[in-house]
């Protein structure tokens, strides 16, 4: 532990001693600001905007995409980035200039081999998407958002093709969200994950043993879901003076401004109570990830979160590792029970924590259990790779999408609102879905670190503070936002480099406790 | 009537043959798309942002301005006005392009006048003043609030002298929510105002007559005054595709996009029906002048309303010349009982009608009837010419405030919160408050108009129709957008310039009636 204990004294500081530096900061926080309107507009449209208004609103979001489009590729701040990127490695910057450094020029050559044109395309392509979308989901009509569909995919090739790739052309756009992530690398991640999970799954349906979820099942009213959502959400340090929760059809965060302005939403079930929980919770860990940023670092782009992969594994460590474990439960469960007095009166919390942990394939990604869910996303994983680097139809999707559910799952959609059209991603973004996975793979990672740092973790929790573990993320990871790149991060957090063993080694144990089953040697 | 039937046939249109209007309009559209996302940002400030973000919001706000500012004073747009203010007169020019070469050349000059950095200290002190006001409010502290309205105030002092004026510094700042107005037109045209409202609030008084207005009181669930709310802005005609309704500390209309996304709050009050019907009838009336724009103009400068007065004038010829009328109610008053049956069952609508109109001094603006509705504005005005123009310490508002209402309307605040804290418009604009009794004077006018245009105007109230007003309004006037002027404007849609006979005459017979008050020779 001598090591990360020294790894703690890292605090964010930009050099004061190097006009460039400053020069840079004034740039990034324009650019920054910009940016931050960008997710606001997002916002809008999950949360408050009226439908008729998704034509002019695509008009806007392209407008500014070209503002921002035009100061990324700022000759000026070109000139600037050319001198600092040869330097900035010298002993004279701090880390933290390094950071920005690193940033700036990533979104300099982004930007610079994007044409303003495209980008501005994409941006009306994104809302018009999102609008035939959110109609197709509710009508379960897949043809109608196929022809906005096919046109994301085509302006995504192209895209990957003027970033460029050595391999294929889906790395280009892993490497947006992961730096240095590619399918071959992804293939061999996926590889054990895929494994333990198809291997648990099989166990446990071998097995027999079942784990009784019908207390997660009755009525509850969607106001006091999110009165229970917003409980567990202050217990866990997120902070309601700069955040917001609110709902939409698919649960996400979204950060205006962090640390001071990071909103997430809900999506409850009257009838499960298991979404709106695990959606405050895994939203909950986002928010406090974004919140947690040094505020120094606001208004530039290594505020917030080093890559989604590290995102991931800040939502996944609460929602799974901490918000599906019993301990946890011993110290959240009163605020259940206060909130739905008459459905919780007769369970106890072991019971109620268990059947947060039921292992059943079912269709929707979000609501999976963790022995299933990267089987959820190794089908979209797939999937983009057919669509990008393999040029299959967005016709087919239906069919290859039921297709896997089978072969993976075991089950199929009886119609596309549950199958294909269920995620929102596929408006704007490829390459985004396996960074789920890889989270799931640091969170597995750093919950070992944590359990090491405190012997009495389990007590803690158990005693309903989770406040200890908030600021031991902080500080060793949150507060250093995209300072390091996600390898060297979850290196300075744990003390090693990304391993899927703890992973593996997690989901195994966890899940043979669950089900009483057999160790295997 | 013949001249008007010949007025209908404007059809917004630019011209196609010269080139030079694709590329103003090109230039319009993104400016237009950027000043929506000030809206937006607007908006959220007022419904949804955390207070934490007070501060990050206000350096986003000032970016966006920044850039903005720098579109205004681009030198290409400059000369492409030079050359098209020379020419945009010759009759090769539809009215729909001078409007827009009019407006365009108002923007560039306003923005060419203002240097950048005191629009972005602008949006600062803006966002701060707003946040500072926001918790004045709450706890009636003018002194935590004065300090930023001191800022404020010399912020507009200077905007005053560089913008120019012949008389005083508060005329410019008058020119920028209605063209051409200066405090000496003011001074002429409240003087009638003045003189009519003090005396019928006299002749009321003096004659011993009352209204009982006990019926609006009681106790009213603020989710079911929203439901009334949406039910009487789906009978006005304000389109929930393109709108939205939601609740702010002080009601107001925002556009982000005219006439495809224009959204409205109200302040509901559990006891005072009032309040939350007002302000929706009111806003509404903003509202539907908004999404009235004709398609074509949509992100340009010349969407939307021709002035802040003729803004007005539809807000008031909604909330009161239509909204406080016995036919009016006769037509919605089923929806009124739907909503509150035990509050209204032995409720007629003659009384309900009656005691919208009760008259008697009040403290909030907001509240207040027709008759002393303009001397709240007249204090007001008076207020801000004497910070603008006569240079007075913010400190001694709350004395000169609550001395005035003593003055002219008898009473006092007994706390800040209900006197000089009442209002938002102080944490950004000076000059605006005199448009609302400007508006009066155009609403008057154009009623008059319309009753003359459909004999059977009350019939149709009666029959719950307003449609026909609906649609007479946005064929004469909210489909021009800003083409006009307001003077211009009003001529158009009255067949005569503005004058304030129309409003001393309504006002006049109509509370002579309700107050069954002698005529007067």
């Amino acid at each position: 532990m001598t090591m990360l204990e020294q790894d703690v004294t890292v605090v964010p500081d930009f050099t004061h001693s190097d006009a460039r530096i400053k020069e840079l900061l004034d740039y990034m926080h324009e650019i920054a600001d910009l940016e931050a309107l960008t997710e606001l507009i997002d916002w809008d449209q999950n949360t408050a905007m009226p439908k008729g208004a998704a034509q002019v609103r695509g008009a806007q979001m392209a407008t500014l995409k070209g503002v921002l489009h035009e100061r990324w590729t700022s000759p000026q701040l070109g000139n600037l980035l050319g001198e600092l990127g040869k330097e900035f490695k010298q002993a004279s910057f701090t880390d933290t200039d390094r950071g920005l450094v690193r940033e700036a020029l990533r979104g300099y050559e982004h930007a610079t081999k994007l044409p303003r044109k495209l980008v501005e395309e994409m941006a009306h392509v994104q809302a018009a998407s999102f609008d035939a979308w959110r109609s197709a989901r509710e009508q379960s009509d897949f043809a109608s958002f196929a022809p906005l569909l096919s046109r994301t995919v085509a302006l995504q090739r192209e895209v990957a093709d003027r970033l460029g790739y050595d391999e294929t052309p889906y790395d280009a756009l892993l490497d947006k969200y992961e730096p240095g992530l590619t399918a071959s690398k992804l293939d061999i991640l996926f590889d054990p994950v895929c494994k333990v999970s198809q291997g648990m799954l099989q166990r446990i349906q071998a097995s027999g043993n079942t784990v009784d979820a019908s207390c997660l099942e009755g009525n509850f009213p969607l106001e006091q879901q999110l009165v229970l959502s917003e409980r567990l959400l202050r217990n866990m340090g997120y902070d309601f003076l700069r955040g917001q929760l609110a709902q939409s059809p698919h649960p996400f965060t979204s950060s205006f401004g962090s640390p001071f302005d990071v909103r997430l939403t809900v999506r409850p079930n009257k009838r499960f109570i298991q979404a709106a929980l695990k959606a405050a919770i895994h939203e909950g860990g986002h928010a406090v990830y974004e919140q947690g940023s040094a505020p120094m670092l606001a208004r530039t782009p290594i505020a917030g979160g080093a890559s989604m992969g590290a995102h991931e594994s800040q939502s996944r460590l609460w929602e799974n590792a901490i918000g599906r474990s019993e301990p946890y439960w011993q110290g959240q469960f009163a605020a259940v029970r206060e909130v739905f007095p008459d459905q919780f009166a007769h369970v106890d919390v072991n019971t109620f924590a268990r059947a947060l942990n039921k292992v059943q394939p079912s269709l929707i990604r979000i609501e999976a259990d963790e022995v299933t869910y990267n089987l959820h996303i190794i089908v979209r994983f797939e999937l983009e790779k057919a669509l990008i680097n393999a040029g299959i139809a967005v016709e087919s999707l239906p069919g290859l999408w039921n297709a896997k559910y089978r072969e993976y799952l075991g089950i199929e959609p009886s119609n596309d609102a549950e199958g294909v059209l269920q995620d929102i991603h596929w408006t704007s973004s490829f390459g985004y879905f396996p960074t789920y996975t890889l989270g799931n793979l640091y969170a597995a990672q750093i919950f070992h670190t944590l359990r090491a740092a405190f012997p009495d973790f389990d007590e803690r929790l158990a005693g309903g503070d989770t406040r200890f573990l908030l600021e031991w993320l902080q500080q060793r990871m949150y507060a250093l936002g995209a300072i390091y790149q996600p390898e060297e991060l979850i290196k300075r957090v744990t003390g090693e480099m990304p391993d899927p063993e703890y992973f593996t080694r997690y989901l195994t144990n966890k899940f043979e406790m669950i089900y009483n089953l057999p160790k295997i040697a």
